[in-house]
């Protein structure tokens, strides 16, 4: 025998890069010949322009493997420390039912999820978002809800801006109760900025005082006080104004609806139903409103209408409404929501029900009553006289004092000025957490006992005129999964009528659906990651700084940028960030009048959308026939644009999936007419080790977390869109309110409500970056690899719309499918539809270019996965040849009848195509058949008979 | 506003209670009202006989809620400490791929599953299996492999046993290499006592000097002694006894495979492949023997077959080799298999493929050599001459140092007799691990480090002769699925073929699938339980003490037991160590002739083989027409019996689901000749709370942990059969040779390779005694009502058997299958198999009654899941009467085709009932339709050609 191999024979590399990546080096071998190119290298060197090569590995830490990493990062993890938080302010403890955690949080059916933009294969989180909307409609007594917003403060930001839209006042002016959050009050601020809106904070005592065109309330306030609303809203009806309010969930289940005092907007956060503190998100926020405003609605709404055979079928509803139609003049940027969050806030009211939802609820404000009762016994003072769950108190000169006997109880307080302390009660609180306040605020020797306080009758917390009086929650959704077992098979059937990655390749053009790897998922249920509040003392998230602060300096590595601000929690969301850095830049300067953002054609609806937001007058740039910037039109804008330049936004790789030879001359142009250039991070991963945002020239840029660093996508949310900018930006970023961010300008008011945005789901970015450590190029070279190979593989059936240098893709194609449409009515809608006949989730339809399928395979999945995906394309196209050559009718062929469904199994089969080939086109799908729920959606019908909340169960009959 | 309601209003006793329980108050209302009673307690009154009655709560702690019975367990869990354990002896530190984890272990879809006797709705699983087989066959050199049994010392006694049956020696004796493991030779020694065996432990030195008829060596033995085991396996065939051989699974990456040394039988555990220590247990053993012996193989094969389309389709095969054909004379009880840990070990194979597994093992094998050339040069001898992971040192007078060394080191060692200490690597261990070592070892200054070791020649540490040559794990699952992506479909593929409780309702009768809860399930994977080795020192292990005493203390309170013995790791194991306690207390009153076991005809037919192995003869005891026991002829037996008489073996309720009223008198009977009462636990979930084992008359009961105390079924395993002891029997309980029971006889050999069995998944019994608390007895009334609801709504269609007092049955009943046959010729089997169209799993099939159903529903599913399963009931019995009346033919009907798939769909439909009435023929199937992967399966086919391999994946098209 020889010697046995030594250790350093032995040793890999990079361990987790193979589990990574899908095509492992033979498969490689065998693309890369299809492609006939020699080496990844070769093939990369013909593809992205020499002049914006990186040449040099990243300066990142050598990669750990996946037991290290957990290692690691749990050793940051056990640096916080779990004190009990009763901040309130919009965050409170909560119980997330296990059965919810385990199937539903740690689950890949369910977080590795597209957006249900093909709905025929979301039903199931479809149904759980309806239920969310259904929830929210019945707690707010507001008719119509959406699913779902990215926190409180941006969802009062898209109130404001709604208001904007629907009311008759002439008003430029936006009231916000002083006693709204603050986090809510700084997001306000820097949207009005954006906007244009005059914001005024003051007390509603002096609402009267004011014209506005909408107001924000706090309902129960900041303070925990609960107010009639009713006078206040009068005043705003009187003068055509809207009022918003912003509502505590939970405390709705036995407050009276502010849909019932008038209100026409009401919002918040979900998080309390179920989601984890998680030091600031994500979390779901939720937003209801009058019917007659259903179409300036934002965000998501999840309709119910009609499939191609009459049954009940659900789909988002209304999706014309947005930056598609009229890109130019939205006013709202939201595209990425929460639905992972959402799912779990809607599941958390199916398990509790009205009764078990209206126990807590009950509960909570118990305790809080018997703690207002026993320090008022003790001649504590409360400065709000009602309540549910919010004290405030005043301390006097013992402030100090109580804070330290809080401190060595491990319990966080809210501190206000002024001798003054917060405290709210949550559901995870018990009468010992009373017991241990009486202790903090009064010293052992209080006497008090709960029982005593218990039984006496004290002044009641909540006003009898606001006492909810209306049931909710009736529908049956609601009370027949109380049983772990049902509750348990309800989740698996909506699980399994959805397609998702742990099931098949999403090929989804610019949304990047790769790998969310088990490693990088686990810590975020961690404890000392998930029940963190974001106002803790910064002494309690040791752990926290440093895996935020690991993750800044190597995405600073990865892109080249000086700093990063983790605020924003979508990519919308950062862009809009960076823009208004970059307002801020120019205004300090001393040239406040560039405000003109030059856009390409070819851009992502959301990049004008946020222009706007941001104040800024929308240019848009040609694109040549190849898909590229028109450099002349370009220059010429530029020009004209003169002392009005602000900014250039752009997308590298293009939207068209190419790299453009000419990104460094259009940043240096946009430079050279004193503007700034905006890099939309959205294909991000094509860049990762091969070229960086900032050497290309670029001054600002948002990081999709959740496409590149793979934060799974939960079925339409959470995301993450941190920016990167250079150093002359980095003044300008946002700070926060209440955790000011140090260096920073306090006037740099906040784009999201919490500090870190969605901080504890940053861990999966961070073991994705620490695991493939400067292997992170080798993913984005499979990544390109993968799509030319598809691109190879399908042009001859499909013509690839755009290519770069040497006829290479970037990590995208886009397949032209208007030539077959022109010949045989066969649509690219009924292509990505036939797709789930054979087990596919759909490309991207028509984005960027109307008519066409944009696939981005990732480096994630193996040639055998893109040679299946190849396999049916190709047979599709061949059912497209049928109908080109008369076989088959236009409108009577698997095409247009696709997806197929059980019910076309059941309904007869009088078809001129067989059974099998309608509903099992392939091998595959013969042994692993994965069935769409419903048929065809029609969206008109849905549209046209809006129809938001849950149906009765007989319509699914 | 009334006053809110007080704290003591909302207090709820048991919050835990209605999630478990499936009926709410409103449901177990209407179905006592169609059992025609007033309350529960009524019914139970008129159920249990009076007699028996408990008549007062148990004395368990009050239930605590989830969050605090969890936070309970952490502050247990948080007493065990996470040592480096190095001690071997057939444990070691493995990594489970978190994709594994995640979605294997921690997934309801896996862990809820049931044995798989039911082919069609379980081929996922079945192909798992047979991943694990042809991984055993491969690694063993063997031609058949079973999936699996309990652990590696059962496995051992499995092969004693086997060799008995098919070795042509005439020979009483067994030989064992006195380097076998302690534990081995223990359980070994148990074994052969029962069954009269001579057990001869010796040096393989001396093996020509004995008779034998087989034998077992260890490979590498204890001490990690490589040898060449031809010469001793030629020895053993020349006097016609078989060669037995317990094999490191790792090992046999890098080892001749033993098969190739001409080894009869190989055996082992496969913890080390992904499954955690555990603290012992559950892990999966592997057998493998050869081709010849395959009849007599214990435990459970998974063959290959072909459906009734002639399509390949995995099942169990030779299920009649068992002791259900000749259960008086069986030597192998093993029923309840390790299925979960069988597919994680055998998945981790499939994730690593042949290459990764060499890396592993190689990796593994160079750090040993490193660590043994180190100490060389140092000076410290060591006694095995060759090794792959573990060196025996001899390091004399210092071994108390090394000892404290270790401990400050944290690191546990075996400490053997004489100077010896012996240490093993594995796969968790790195460079570090083997500095760490020589600092014990050497002091810190020993100036050695790992690259010049690794550069060095030495000697090698595997024989040259005993290096493998043969390639393993060639087939093609082994060699795709090793991106994360492909594995995680892989394993969601297979789920999704299979019914698991996370779907629909498992009626099974006696195996009580009730809800296996989130909340009890997480615990199992914090690595404070998972991650301790069972030899550590009991100071490492705390928290195991506390829960395991526990846990102990509530089973003594709900069976009234003086005393558990934790060790047995399956049912039929408790009945095993049950007989061995009684086989002991006879011998020391001196009674040794006590042998004869009675048995009623109704019993399980592992009660027979239990027996048999103890050494006993069994009598069987009639049973009357009204499934009772014969008091009349068990009076008879009992006297014949005389001073012969060692016990009775008796289920109650009894296994016609009904509770005998004479049961007090029958073990009275028993008693008054001298006998002991064994009392068979599978029905247990009958009696908490409403009477008590020990106080009805029992002397020894083992529980089914799996079953009514809520350890998941898994697929088959694993299970927990821990037996309760009266005082007089306590001292004869097992025993454990490395880990003594203070207080017990030494002599007192072990029944199970750990101390306490499978250790790791006792918190799952903790916790759900720690949530229901004394309210356990309102688990057993609803399980009582709805078997009542079942059988009160079904008896119209089909006969109920067998009814006890006031007709009424207990948590099971018996649907009589037969009449209808012999009118029809649709049998129980039939019936079964068309409960997959309507989405059920069947009830248990023949059993204890041959051509009927047992249907025990549990107290876990909802009104409308036993509505649902009743209304599919009456359809099919609404099927078999269009039989009946001749509208179908008695061989093409819906019921004989069943189940149906998505081939019957495909194949061209031509049958006399329509394709809806086949495949979807309920409204709840047309809505969650579940698709069984193959048709009506061959057993017979498969059985006479017989293939328990991997099939080439052609088979499959």
């Amino acid at each position: 025998m020889s010697q046995s191999p030594s250790l350093s024979q032995l040793q890999e590399l990079n361990p987790f890069l193979r589990r990574h990546l899908g095509p492992d080096a033979s498969e490689q071998k065998a693309m890369l010949d299809a492609l006939g190119v020699a080496s990844r290298s070769e093939l990369i060197e013909q593809t992205v322009p020499p002049g914006i090569r990186l040449n040099r590995p990243l300066d990142l830490p050598a990669a750990l493997d996946e037991q290290a990493a957990l290692a690691k990062l749990a050793a940051h993890a056990a640096q916080n420390q779990l004190w009990t938080s009763l901040i309130g302010m919009g965050y409170h403890g909560t119980l997330t039912p296990t059965v919810i955690l385990r199937n539903v949080l740690e689950n890949p059916g369910w977080y590795t999820a597209y957006t249900p933009y093909q709905p025929e294969i979301a039903q199931g989180r479809l149904e759980a978002l309806l239920n969310f909307q259904q929830m929210v409609i019945d707690l707010t007594g507001l008719a119509l809800a959406n699913a779902s917003l990215l926190d409180e403060a941006t969802a009062a930001a898209e109130a404001m801006a709604l208001a904007k839209r629907v009311a008759k006042s002439k008003s430029n002016a936006f009231f916000a109760d002083q006693h709204c959050h603050p986090q809510t009050l700084s997001v306000l601020k820097t949207r009005a900025e954006g906007f244009g809106f005059e914001l005024i904070v003051d007390s509603v005592d002096n609402l009267a005082k004011h014209q506005v065109f909408g107001a924000l309330l706090q309902y129960p306030d900041t303070h925990g006080e609960v107010r009639d609303l009713r006078p206040l809203i009068e005043q705003l009806h009187k003068q055509q104004a809207l009022a918003c309010v912003a509502a505590d969930i939970l405390s709705l289940v036995v407050l009276a609806p502010p849909g019932e005092l008038g209100a026409d907007v009401v919002l918040g956060s979900t998080q309390r139903f179920g989601v984890p503190m998680g030091y600031g998100g994500p979390h779901a926020a939720y937003f209801a409103c009058r019917d007659d405003f259903k179409r300036a609605m934002p965000g998501r709404i999840i309709g119910v209408s009609r499939d191609a055979r009459g049954n009940t079928a659900l789909r988002m509803a209304l999706q014309t409404r947005e930056q598609h139609i009229r890109r130019e003049k939205a006013n709202s940027n939201i595209c990425t929501a929460q639905v992972l969050l959402a799912n779990i806030a809607g599941f958390y009211a199916v398990y509790h029900g009205p009764e078990g939802l209206l126990r807590i609820a009950q509960r909570v404000h118990r305790l809080t009553f018997i703690l207002a009762a026993g320090l008022e016994a003790k001649g504590i003072k409360r400065l709000n006289q009602h309540f549910f769950d919010t004290l405030t108190l005043d301390v006097g000169g013992t402030q100090a004092a109580v804070i330290e006997s809080a401190e060595a109880a491990q319990i966080n307080l809210r501190i206000l000025g002024r001798g003054h302390l917060g405290v709210s009660l949550d559901e995870t609180c018990d009468e010992a957490t009373v017991l241990r306040l009486f202790d903090v605020f009064l010293g052992v020797d209080h006497g008090l006992d709960i029982a005593t306080l218990d039984q006496q009758a004290h002044p009641e917390g909540i006003p009898g005129a606001l006492v909810r009086r209306t049931p909710f929650l009736a529908h049956p959704v609601f009370n027949l999964h109380h049983s772990e077992t049902e509750m348990l098979r309800y989740l698996k059937q909506l699980e399994n009528k959805d397609l998702a990655l742990n099931q098949s390749m999403i090929p989804l053009g610019s949304c990047t659906m790769k790998l969310n790897a088990t490693s990088e998922m686990i810590p975020i249920t961690w404890p000392e990651f998930a029940n963190l509040h974001p106002f803790a003392p910064a002494a309690q998230a040791v752990g926290y700084k440093a895996m935020i602060d690991e993750l800044e300096s190597w995405l600073c590595a990865i892109t080249g940028f000086d700093a990063i601000c983790m605020q924003p929690n979508s990519g919308a969301q950062g862009e809009y960030a960076g823009l208004m850095a970059i307002t801020r830049y120019h205004r300090s300067r001393k040239q406040p009048l560039r405000t003109l953002c030059l856009i390409p054609s070819s851009a992502h609806g959301t990049n004008p959308a946020s222009a706007q937001m941001a104040g800024m007058e929308v240019v848009i740039v040609d694109c040549d026939e190849q898909g590229n910037i028109d450099l002349a039109d370009l220059k010429a804008k530029a020009q004209a644009a003169g002392e009005r330049l602000s900014c250039l936004m752009v997308t590298y790789p293009s939207t068209h999936g190419v790299y453009e030879e000419g990104i460094r001359e259009i940043c240096e142009v946009i430079h050279q007419h004193g503007g700034q250039v905006y890099m939309d991070g959205a294909n991000l991963n094509a860049q990762v080790g091969l070229a960086r945002p900032a050497d290309i020239g670029a001054d600002v840029s948002h990081m999709n977390l959740h496409k590149t660093f793979c934060i799974p996508h939960g079925g339409g949310g959470p995301g993450m869109g941190p920016i990167g900018v250079r150093a002359h930006l980095t003044p300008f970023v946002a700070s926060h309110p209440v955790v000011p961010v140090p260096g920073l300008d306090p006037n740099n008011s906040a784009v999201s409500a919490a500090p870190w945005g969605s901080a504890s789901i940053l861990p999966i970015s961070w073991m994705y970056i620490a695991m493939m450590g400067p292997q992170l190029a080798d993913a984005s070279e499979v990544a390109i690899l993968s799509a030319n190979y598809l691109a190879s593989q399908l042009s001859g059936a499909f013509p690839v719309l755009y290519r770069g240098r040497n006829q290479r893709v970037a990590h995208e194609c886009i397949l032209d499918l208007r030539p077959l449409k022109a010949q045989t009515g066969i649509s690219e809608e009924d292509v990505a539809k036939r797709l789930m006949d054979y087990g596919f989730h759909a490309p991207t339809m028509s984005f960027p270019v109307p008519g066409t399928l944009m696939v981005e395979p990732t480096e994630s999945e193996s040639k055998a996965e893109l040679d299946r995906f190849i396999e049916a394309m190709l047979a599709i196209r061949a059912e497209i040849a049928q109908v080109q050559e008369g076989n088959w009718p236009a409108e009577d062929n698997p095409l247009k009848h696709a997806p197929h469904t059980l019910a076309d199994v059941l309904g007869g089969w009088n078809r001129p195509y067989s059974l099998e080939q309608g509903i099992a086109p392939s091998a595959h799908v013969r042994q692993h058949k994965y069935w769409p729920a419903v048929n065809r959606v029609d969206n008109v019908y849905g549209d046209r008979n809006l129809f938001c909340a849950c149906v009765p169960v007989e319509a699914y009959r």
